[in-house]
Protein backbone atom coordinates (compact mmCIF):
# COMPACT_ATOMS: atom_id res chain seq x y z
CA UNK A 1 0.00 0.00 0.00
CA UNK A 2 1.67 3.24 -0.87
CA UNK A 3 0.95 6.22 0.91
CA UNK A 4 1.25 10.01 -0.19
CA UNK A 5 0.55 13.20 2.32
CA UNK A 6 -1.29 16.15 0.41
CA UNK A 7 -0.51 19.75 2.72
CA UNK A 8 -3.25 22.43 1.60
CA UNK A 9 -2.23 26.14 2.33
CA UNK A 10 1.32 26.40 3.22
CA UNK A 11 2.12 29.56 4.56
CA UNK A 12 5.45 30.17 4.46
CA UNK A 13 6.98 31.84 7.83
CA UNK A 14 3.98 30.47 10.07
CA UNK A 15 4.24 27.11 8.97
CA UNK A 16 7.38 26.44 8.06
CA UNK A 17 8.28 23.99 10.56
CA UNK A 18 5.36 22.64 10.91
CA UNK A 19 5.30 21.66 7.68
CA UNK A 20 8.89 20.07 7.71
CA UNK A 21 7.20 18.54 10.40
CA UNK A 22 4.52 16.63 9.21
CA UNK A 23 6.60 15.89 5.96
CA UNK A 24 8.96 14.34 8.49
CA UNK A 25 6.49 12.46 10.28
CA UNK A 26 5.13 11.11 7.16
CA UNK A 27 8.56 9.97 5.94
CA UNK A 28 9.76 8.19 9.12
CA UNK A 29 6.20 6.91 9.19
CA UNK A 30 5.73 4.88 6.36
CA UNK A 31 4.57 7.17 3.92
CA UNK A 32 6.26 7.45 0.27
CA UNK A 33 5.90 11.14 -0.52
CA UNK A 34 4.23 14.16 -0.55
CA UNK A 35 2.32 17.09 -1.88
CA UNK A 36 1.48 20.86 -0.71
CA UNK A 37 -0.28 24.16 -1.88
CA UNK A 38 0.19 27.58 -0.60
CA UNK A 39 3.33 29.30 -1.44
CA UNK A 40 6.12 27.31 -2.40
CA UNK A 41 8.85 27.32 -0.05
CA UNK A 42 12.18 25.87 -0.85
CA UNK A 43 13.10 25.75 2.60
CA UNK A 44 11.18 23.42 3.51
CA UNK A 45 11.79 21.24 0.36
CA UNK A 46 15.22 21.43 1.16
CA UNK A 47 15.06 20.67 4.87
CA UNK A 48 13.33 16.89 3.55
CA UNK A 49 15.73 16.75 0.71
CA UNK A 50 18.71 16.70 3.49
CA UNK A 51 16.85 14.18 5.90
CA UNK A 52 16.74 11.95 3.40
CA UNK A 53 20.37 12.66 2.37
CA UNK A 54 21.48 11.60 5.86
CA UNK A 55 19.04 8.97 6.80
CA UNK A 56 18.21 7.30 3.65
CA UNK A 57 15.16 6.24 1.79
CA UNK A 58 13.95 8.52 -1.38
CA UNK A 59 10.42 10.63 0.01
CA UNK A 60 9.91 13.41 -2.19
CA UNK A 61 7.57 16.22 -2.08
CA UNK A 62 6.31 18.22 -4.97
CA UNK A 63 4.31 21.87 -5.01
CA UNK A 64 1.23 22.39 -6.58
CA UNK A 65 -1.35 24.91 -6.93
CA UNK A 66 -4.20 22.62 -7.53
CA UNK A 67 -4.59 20.51 -4.92
CA UNK A 68 -8.09 19.06 -7.40
CA UNK A 69 -5.94 17.66 -10.18
CA UNK A 70 -3.39 16.10 -7.62
CA UNK A 71 -6.65 13.94 -5.57
CA UNK A 72 -8.06 13.24 -9.05
CA UNK A 73 -4.90 11.91 -10.28
CA UNK A 74 -4.24 9.94 -7.31
CA UNK A 75 -8.14 8.40 -6.90
CA UNK A 76 -7.37 7.56 -11.43
CA UNK A 77 -5.09 5.72 -10.38
CA UNK A 78 -6.50 3.90 -7.90
CA UNK A 79 -6.04 5.28 -4.37
CA UNK A 80 -8.97 6.22 -1.84
CA UNK A 81 -8.92 9.85 -0.59
CA UNK A 82 -8.84 10.49 2.92
CA UNK A 83 -9.09 13.82 4.32
CA UNK A 84 -8.02 14.32 8.10
CA UNK A 85 -10.46 16.82 10.10
CA UNK A 86 -11.51 16.71 13.97
CA UNK A 87 -15.44 16.76 12.18
CA UNK A 88 -15.20 13.30 10.37
CA UNK A 89 -15.90 9.85 11.49
CA UNK A 90 -13.65 8.74 14.10
CA UNK A 91 -10.48 6.37 13.02
CA UNK A 92 -11.34 3.55 15.08
CA UNK A 93 -14.68 2.91 13.18
CA UNK A 94 -12.82 2.71 9.86
CA UNK A 95 -8.98 1.51 10.37
CA UNK A 96 -10.34 -1.83 9.72
CA UNK A 97 -11.77 -1.48 6.39
CA UNK A 98 -9.02 1.24 5.49
CA UNK A 99 -6.15 -1.67 6.20
CA UNK A 100 -8.21 -4.46 4.46
CA UNK A 101 -8.08 -2.10 1.69
CA UNK A 102 -5.30 -2.73 -1.03
CA UNK A 103 -5.84 0.27 -2.10
CA UNK A 104 -3.58 2.92 -2.24
CA UNK A 105 -3.92 6.14 0.03
CA UNK A 106 -3.87 9.90 -0.17
CA UNK A 107 -4.26 11.64 2.90
CA UNK A 108 -4.93 15.37 2.56
CA UNK A 109 -4.04 17.58 5.32
CA UNK A 110 -5.61 21.19 5.77
CA UNK A 111 -4.35 24.44 6.78
CA UNK A 112 -6.44 26.94 8.42
CA UNK A 113 -8.82 27.09 6.10
CA UNK A 114 -10.35 24.06 4.57
CA UNK A 115 -12.09 23.75 1.18
CA UNK A 116 -15.69 23.10 1.37
CA UNK A 117 -15.77 20.53 -1.26
CA UNK A 118 -13.23 19.01 -0.07
CA UNK A 119 -15.70 17.37 2.48
CA UNK A 120 -17.45 15.92 -0.36
CA UNK A 121 -14.82 14.49 -2.62
CA UNK A 122 -12.84 12.94 -0.09
CA UNK A 123 -13.73 9.03 0.32
CA UNK A 124 -12.93 9.40 3.88
CA UNK A 125 -13.03 12.34 6.36
CA UNK A 126 -11.34 11.36 9.38
CA UNK A 127 -11.08 12.59 13.14
CA UNK A 128 -8.14 11.33 15.34
CA UNK A 129 -10.31 12.25 17.86
CA UNK A 130 -12.72 15.11 17.39
CA UNK A 131 -10.86 17.47 19.44
CA UNK A 132 -8.63 20.51 17.98
CA UNK A 133 -4.64 19.55 17.92
CA UNK A 134 -2.40 19.00 15.99
CA UNK A 135 -2.28 17.76 11.75
CA UNK A 136 1.42 16.34 12.65
CA UNK A 137 -0.30 14.41 15.47
CA UNK A 138 -3.07 13.07 13.83
CA UNK A 139 -1.37 11.78 10.85
CA UNK A 140 1.16 10.35 12.72
CA UNK A 141 -1.55 7.83 14.70
CA UNK A 142 -3.23 7.36 10.98
CA UNK A 143 -0.02 6.16 9.69
CA UNK A 144 0.74 4.31 12.92
CA UNK A 145 -2.65 2.91 13.01
CA UNK A 146 -2.51 1.62 8.65
CA UNK A 147 0.32 0.04 9.59
CA UNK A 148 -0.99 -2.13 12.71
CA UNK A 149 2.82 -0.45 13.97
CA UNK A 150 5.34 -2.12 11.71
CA UNK A 151 6.22 1.34 10.37
CA UNK A 152 8.04 1.78 13.49
CA UNK A 153 10.81 -1.24 12.19
CA UNK A 154 11.14 0.33 9.05
CA UNK A 155 14.30 0.80 7.54
CA UNK A 156 15.93 3.38 4.77
CA UNK A 157 18.26 2.30 2.34
CA UNK A 158 21.30 4.34 1.11
CA UNK A 159 21.40 6.40 4.46
CA UNK A 160 25.04 8.17 5.50
CA UNK A 161 23.87 8.19 9.23
CA UNK A 162 22.52 5.63 11.45
CA UNK A 163 21.59 5.33 14.88
CA UNK A 164 22.25 2.55 17.08
CA UNK A 165 19.74 3.22 20.06
CA UNK A 166 21.06 3.74 23.82
CA UNK A 167 19.22 3.43 26.78
CA UNK A 168 21.28 6.09 28.14
CA UNK A 169 22.97 8.67 25.42
CA UNK A 170 23.30 9.24 22.14
CA UNK A 171 25.50 7.52 19.15
CA UNK A 172 25.48 7.76 16.01
CA UNK A 173 27.67 6.08 13.39
CA UNK A 174 28.30 6.64 9.52
CA UNK A 175 26.60 4.47 7.64
CA UNK A 176 29.46 2.27 6.31
CA UNK A 177 30.01 1.13 10.27
CA UNK A 178 26.50 -0.22 10.37
CA UNK B 1 -2.33 6.60 35.54
CA UNK B 2 -1.50 10.79 35.27
CA UNK B 3 1.09 12.25 32.20
CA UNK B 4 2.44 15.10 32.12
CA UNK B 5 4.15 16.60 29.19
CA UNK B 6 7.52 18.96 29.56
CA UNK B 7 8.54 20.54 26.19
CA UNK B 8 12.46 21.81 26.76
CA UNK B 9 13.92 25.63 24.76
CA UNK B 10 10.82 26.92 23.64
CA UNK B 11 11.88 29.86 21.22
CA UNK B 12 8.15 32.05 20.56
CA UNK B 13 8.90 33.04 16.91
CA UNK B 14 10.20 29.94 15.78
CA UNK B 15 8.30 27.06 17.82
CA UNK B 16 4.81 29.17 18.55
CA UNK B 17 2.91 26.99 16.44
CA UNK B 18 4.76 23.77 17.25
CA UNK B 19 4.63 24.48 20.80
CA UNK B 20 1.14 25.17 21.07
CA UNK B 21 -0.15 21.91 18.83
CA UNK B 22 2.25 19.53 21.47
CA UNK B 23 0.48 20.78 23.88
CA UNK B 24 -3.49 20.54 22.18
CA UNK B 25 -1.82 17.11 20.87
CA UNK B 26 -1.09 16.42 24.82
CA UNK B 27 -4.65 17.08 25.70
CA UNK B 28 -6.57 15.17 23.34
CA UNK B 29 -4.64 12.31 23.46
CA UNK B 30 -4.97 11.85 27.55
CA UNK B 31 -2.15 13.80 28.86
CA UNK B 32 -3.51 15.71 32.23
CA UNK B 33 -0.97 19.08 31.71
CA UNK B 34 2.42 20.47 30.72
CA UNK B 35 5.29 22.65 31.25
CA UNK B 36 7.82 24.32 29.02
CA UNK B 37 11.15 26.00 29.61
CA UNK B 38 12.85 28.41 27.14
CA UNK B 39 11.39 32.04 26.74
CA UNK B 40 7.82 32.77 28.62
CA UNK B 41 5.24 33.39 25.71
CA UNK B 42 1.84 33.82 26.85
CA UNK B 43 0.46 33.20 23.09
CA UNK B 44 0.79 29.49 23.60
CA UNK B 45 -0.60 29.66 27.08
CA UNK B 46 -3.89 31.65 26.16
CA UNK B 47 -4.11 29.29 22.86
CA UNK B 48 -4.36 26.28 25.09
CA UNK B 49 -6.74 28.12 27.56
CA UNK B 50 -8.93 29.14 24.91
CA UNK B 51 -9.29 25.27 23.55
CA UNK B 52 -10.15 24.23 27.26
CA UNK B 53 -12.68 26.83 27.47
CA UNK B 54 -14.49 25.73 24.32
CA UNK B 55 -13.65 21.89 24.41
CA UNK B 56 -13.29 21.52 27.91
CA UNK B 57 -11.16 19.62 30.04
CA UNK B 58 -9.06 21.32 32.52
CA UNK B 59 -5.15 21.27 30.53
CA UNK B 60 -3.12 23.62 32.39
CA UNK B 61 0.51 24.63 31.02
CA UNK B 62 2.96 26.05 33.22
CA UNK B 63 6.65 28.20 32.47
CA UNK B 64 9.55 27.01 34.47
CA UNK B 65 13.22 28.26 34.17
CA UNK B 66 14.08 24.78 35.89
CA UNK B 67 13.74 21.55 34.04
CA UNK B 68 15.53 19.71 36.27
CA UNK B 69 13.43 21.15 39.61
CA UNK B 70 10.50 19.74 37.52
CA UNK B 71 11.63 16.38 36.92
CA UNK B 72 12.69 16.21 40.52
CA UNK B 73 9.86 17.24 41.82
CA UNK B 74 8.03 14.41 39.54
CA UNK B 75 10.33 11.63 40.69
CA UNK B 76 9.96 12.33 44.48
CA UNK B 77 6.02 12.49 42.95
CA UNK B 78 6.35 8.72 41.99
CA UNK B 79 6.70 8.95 38.61
CA UNK B 80 9.23 7.73 35.62
CA UNK B 81 10.57 10.48 33.57
CA UNK B 82 10.59 9.28 29.78
CA UNK B 83 12.94 11.25 27.40
CA UNK B 84 11.33 11.09 23.96
CA UNK B 85 14.22 11.39 21.86
CA UNK B 86 15.34 9.15 18.32
CA UNK B 87 18.58 8.15 19.78
CA UNK B 88 16.98 6.36 22.73
CA UNK B 89 15.44 2.58 23.31
CA UNK B 90 12.75 1.67 20.76
CA UNK B 91 9.34 2.43 22.23
CA UNK B 92 8.37 -0.81 21.18
CA UNK B 93 10.22 -2.33 23.51
CA UNK B 94 9.30 -0.63 26.20
CA UNK B 95 5.65 -0.06 25.77
CA UNK B 96 4.66 -2.84 27.75
CA UNK B 97 6.61 -2.17 30.98
CA UNK B 98 5.50 1.55 30.97
CA UNK B 99 1.53 0.60 30.43
CA UNK B 100 2.14 -2.24 33.26
CA UNK B 101 3.80 0.43 35.64
CA UNK B 102 1.24 1.97 37.56
CA UNK B 103 3.30 5.00 38.04
CA UNK B 104 3.01 8.34 36.53
CA UNK B 105 5.00 9.57 33.80
CA UNK B 106 6.17 12.77 32.71
CA UNK B 107 7.34 12.90 29.15
CA UNK B 108 10.01 15.20 28.36
CA UNK B 109 10.34 16.36 24.61
CA UNK B 110 13.39 18.61 23.34
CA UNK B 111 14.16 21.62 21.59
CA UNK B 112 16.85 22.22 19.16
CA UNK B 113 19.44 21.42 21.80
CA UNK B 114 18.70 19.15 24.56
CA UNK B 115 20.85 19.04 27.89
CA UNK B 116 23.41 16.30 28.22
CA UNK B 117 22.54 15.19 31.33
CA UNK B 118 18.67 14.56 29.98
CA UNK B 119 19.92 11.25 28.75
CA UNK B 120 21.27 10.05 32.30
CA UNK B 121 18.42 11.51 33.98
CA UNK B 122 15.59 10.01 32.87
CA UNK B 123 14.36 6.46 33.17
CA UNK B 124 13.90 5.73 29.85
CA UNK B 125 14.80 7.39 26.74
CA UNK B 126 12.45 6.03 24.12
CA UNK B 127 12.66 6.21 20.26
CA UNK B 128 9.59 6.34 17.65
CA UNK B 129 11.71 5.16 15.29
CA UNK B 130 15.37 6.27 15.28
CA UNK B 131 14.62 8.64 12.13
CA UNK B 132 14.10 12.48 12.78
CA UNK B 133 10.57 13.52 12.25
CA UNK B 134 8.63 15.73 14.95
CA UNK B 135 8.33 15.55 18.81
CA UNK B 136 4.45 16.12 17.83
CA UNK B 137 4.17 13.21 15.91
CA UNK B 138 6.53 11.17 18.53
CA UNK B 139 4.01 12.21 21.45
CA UNK B 140 1.36 11.45 19.69
CA UNK B 141 2.61 7.91 19.10
CA UNK B 142 3.83 7.23 22.76
CA UNK B 143 0.60 8.31 24.34
CA UNK B 144 -1.43 6.59 21.96
CA UNK B 145 0.47 3.53 22.93
CA UNK B 146 0.43 4.27 26.35
CA UNK B 147 -3.28 4.87 26.47
CA UNK B 148 -3.67 1.62 24.14
CA UNK B 149 -5.75 3.55 21.85
CA UNK B 150 -8.65 4.31 24.69
CA UNK B 151 -7.59 7.87 24.35
CA UNK B 152 -9.32 8.16 20.89
CA UNK B 153 -12.69 7.75 22.84
CA UNK B 154 -12.13 10.27 25.51
CA UNK B 155 -14.69 13.03 26.59
CA UNK B 156 -13.81 16.72 27.94
CA UNK B 157 -15.88 18.19 30.79
CA UNK B 158 -17.52 21.38 30.40
CA UNK B 159 -17.35 22.09 26.42
CA UNK B 160 -19.23 24.55 25.09
CA UNK B 161 -18.90 23.16 21.80
CA UNK B 162 -19.27 19.65 20.84
CA UNK B 163 -18.26 17.93 17.01
CA UNK B 164 -20.86 15.56 15.62
CA UNK B 165 -18.85 13.58 13.60
CA UNK B 166 -19.95 13.22 10.00
CA UNK B 167 -18.92 11.65 7.30
CA UNK B 168 -18.81 14.28 4.66
CA UNK B 169 -19.48 17.85 6.03
CA UNK B 170 -18.73 20.04 9.41
CA UNK B 171 -20.97 19.43 12.30
CA UNK B 172 -20.40 21.47 15.63
CA UNK B 173 -23.06 22.16 18.28
CA UNK B 174 -23.12 24.00 21.83
CA UNK B 175 -22.76 21.67 24.15
CA UNK B 176 -26.19 22.36 25.71
CA UNK B 177 -27.95 21.19 22.73
CA UNK B 178 -25.72 17.79 23.11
Amino acid sequence: MRIEVLRLGHRPVRDKRLTTHLFLAARALGASGGYYTGVRDEGIEKGVRNVCLNWGGSFAIGHTTKWKAVAQRCRESGSEIIHLTMYGTPIQLAIEKLRESPKDKLIIVGGEKVPKDLYQLSDWNLAVTSQPHSEVSALAILLHELHRGRELEKTFDGSRLVVIPQEHGKRVIRAKEA
